[in-house]
């Protein structure tokens, strides 16, 4: 997506070879009007699927969840990191391990609101490892609902969760794939099948 | 506003006499058409305030946060609790106490994305106590911006928030206002001035 592309250009900051900082639009400030962009964008790449439902996760996912819920006119649905919630609902709950921070987050989805007939679209703003993906699957899987695709903002096309949810057989749709970040700059990766 | 205030009556859930849920289309499950209304109607009520601005707190504000920044064509901030920072950037912080939890948290905001020029619209999901409200205002404090008005999706009017916030000379725009939550029902304060 080209208006991602040029965003990460200009306000990207890569802090190492494998860290690229999008704090100034996605994760700590965002721009509303690039979000608007994106949900569109994921709205016209999954009109055809039949979404009942976007499940995210708390807190980056949230912004660009509600435009593409709003553009497919579909709830959205945001899991909690455990600690987050007062309440004790029942619960599909799964263990997301995060590299970069070396521990292990519990995120829970109240059985409310996935149900075995939905037709989930899972989004999230990056995809490099896969542990949150596959954390968030595991949550459709728990709830009987059928999976979609997944929605990525940007993908660390040098890291293997890609490859990890595409050998699961799931449609992974990323709008700006990095192929790297080495010497300080974000090369985008070459479109396959791009318009 | 009508619309929020039925979907209170329809799908909101009364715990406690202070406890109000509202997991289905706010806190875990998002209404995405009603997120767009809300943002509509923040932006319809602060349109003259010069706002350069949106601050709000992961995650329950994002998504009303993201659809009046899409309206009002501005940048959104969310304050992050201290625990999600990866950087080490440098920080306003503030202190929340949480009464439901019994615990502090810390909330922060980078140097970067509040600046002393800016007109702010704090905006939040529910004001009780009215600490979240303070927090974030001492961050607008902090940076030297200036706070044009404080938005609300659901205000628990019997609690001394709105007050509070009123009293140091803040402007509080809260679209459902709840009286009371005595014997398991939703009561609505009078609208003062309610066209």
């Amino acid at each position: 997506m080209e208006l991602l592309e040029r965003k990460i250009m200009e306000e990207g900051r890569v802090l190492s070879t494998s860290v690229l900082k999008v704090d100034a639009f996605i994760n700590h400030q965002i721009d509303p009007v690039l979000m608007d962009n994106i949900g569109l964008e994921f709205a016209e790449r999954f009109s055809g699927s039949g979404i009942t439902k976007i499940l995210t996760l708390e807190s980056s996912g949230i912004a660009p969840a509600q435009m593409t819920g709003l553009h497919l006119q579909v709830p959205v649905v945001f899991a909690r990191k455990r600690k987050s919630l007062t309440l004790n609902d029942q619960l599909y709950t799964s263990e997301v391990y995060s590299f970069t921070k070396e521990q292990s987050n519990e995120i829970a989805v109240s059985h409310e609101f996935i149900e075995a007939g939905d037709h989930v679209l899972i989004l999230d703003d990056f995809l490099a490892n896969g542990q949150a993906a596959l954390g968030l699957l595991h949550i459709v899987e728990q709830a009987g609902a059928s999976l979609e695709g997944i929605g990525i903002l940007i993908e660390k096309a040098f890291q293997e969760g890609g490859n990890l949810l595409k050998n699961k057989g799931v449609r992974v749709e990323s709008l700006a794939r990095v192929a790297s970040l080495n010497s300080g700059r974000v090369q985008f990766a070459e479109k396959v099948g791009a318009q």
